[in-house]
């Protein structure tokens, strides 16, 4: 199966296009997990028990766990076994070197932490993103427009009639031979989320931005779904994992995603 | 004293623009080092011990490390405290993220494994960086043209007037409020190199690609220093680590390099 297949096999089976973003800050773990000895694994066992069945992917950013030095990596295998096997575990590193550099991150990544996907920053073109295309079933979404304002600087500048980010999009669907290329878009931008989805109407794309950051859930789902009404993974972090009660402000995001999706032409 | 200061002021001790590039590849690590039981920590303790009075900075690709899981933490750490504290070590991660994730990673960079300088990938612009230029004694170098075959893909992409690199250029200037912010300029481009340096006569440039992948020596020396002869950091890094004689190849690198710098105008 190609990873677009397992994707698509996930979202129809937890009937679901939420991922939940797990990055743990120490000081906001409560004070009982904290007394475990290992409060990120603690903290992250708990919210995949509480939601493993209503997500369709968990995305781990490394920032949240390499701070910790060897100790951090530890937490973060130990973390990725608590998942099922069918919810899908994205490695957002946001990685990118030269080919042969590139090749150790994808071997850490695919093979030592055993993720399904991973990000990768294109800005170093198509032999930085080669080696992390090379498994079919694993993903690799390509950053394309990002949800921070800093996204501008760059990523919106014109090229001939392109802004930057459309050539990204534009070189990610050549690099799409294995049906196991995705793209990152922040929910900040909702028209751009459109215009994307249109020039790649058959690709998954990981949509962070929605909650703390203020992205509207509505727009995203009915810009950035497919025409079969899946391959959007809406990434949802602080906003749950921080939540009294994390199972049902998951399921009231599941829900409410689900409405919005049904309400699609 | 400025990041900037600093590697003026070790260039100017050692006499030495070299910087040498530690990603050490366990197949290539001698048998005798491999039986230490800790074959990364002894080949670079190999490596600094016989070169450290005639370089600048070591240079430590982190894709060489995390590909080993924390062990390889642990082995870089252990590496990092094998070299004298006025060498200038730079983390070169590549990272790059939103301004909150951004900050577990110059922290990580900077606070856990103590290093001088890092390098930072612009593409998600102003608050992606930010968290690493907040250090004036420690430097950032941003990449700006790399020296892989990819760099062509996005990074000489024409914006208006400019290459999409020469944006970058224009913007990491901004971003050098504190001294501390430099370039990373590939050796395979030293027509660009010249240009860059141009622009930019008085930032940092760290400058790969000489050795291996085929930069030519003699241009970068003499399009990549600044007006004071200095602020470029060569790195090399296969052609010496893996050299039968490891001081010789790296002393005759030293004199060349400044043979050239001192048949500069």
């Amino acid at each position: 199966m190609t990873f677009k297949e397992r994707l698509r096999q996930v979202q129809r089976e937890r009937n679901s296009l939420l991922c939940i973003g797990l990055d743990p800050v120490i000081d906001k773990i409560p004070p009982h997990m904290q007394k475990t000895g290992e409060p990120i694994v603690a903290f992250n066992k708990h919210i995949i028990d509480s939601t493993s069945d209503i997500v369709c992917a968990y995305k781990f950013n490394l920032a949240f766990y390499e701070t910790h030095g060897p100790a951090g990596i530890e937490a973060l295998e130990e973390s990725l076994e608590a998942a099922p096997s069918d919810v899908l575990l994205i490695g957002d590193g946001k990685r990118n070197d030269i080919g042969n550099s590139a090749e150790h991150y994808a071997d850490m990544l695919f093979e030592g932490l055993e993720f399904d996907a991973v990000t990768v920053n294109p800005y170093m073109g198509t032999d930085s993103v080669e080696p992390f295309i090379r498994y079919p079933e694993k993903g690799a979404f390509i950053l394309a427009l990002t949800s921070n304002p800093g996204a501008k600087d760059f990523q919106k500048l014109k090229v001939g009639n392109y802004y930057l980010y459309e050539k990204v999009v534009q070189r990610a669907k050549k690099w799409n031979t294995r049906d196991n290329v995705g793209l990152v878009v922040g929910a900040t931008y909702p028209h751009e989320l459109a215009a994307i989805r249109k020039r790649a109407p058959d690709m998954p794309i990981l949509l962070p931005g929605v909650g703390a950051q203020g992205g509207d859930l509505k727009k995203s789902v009915e810009h950035g779904c497919s025409k079969k009404k899946d391959l959007l993974l809406i990434n949802v972090g602080r906003s749950v994992i921080y939540a009294n009660n994390v199972r049902d402000t998951a399921l009231e995001l599941q829900t409410l995603i689900n409405t919005y999706r049904n309400q699609m032409n």
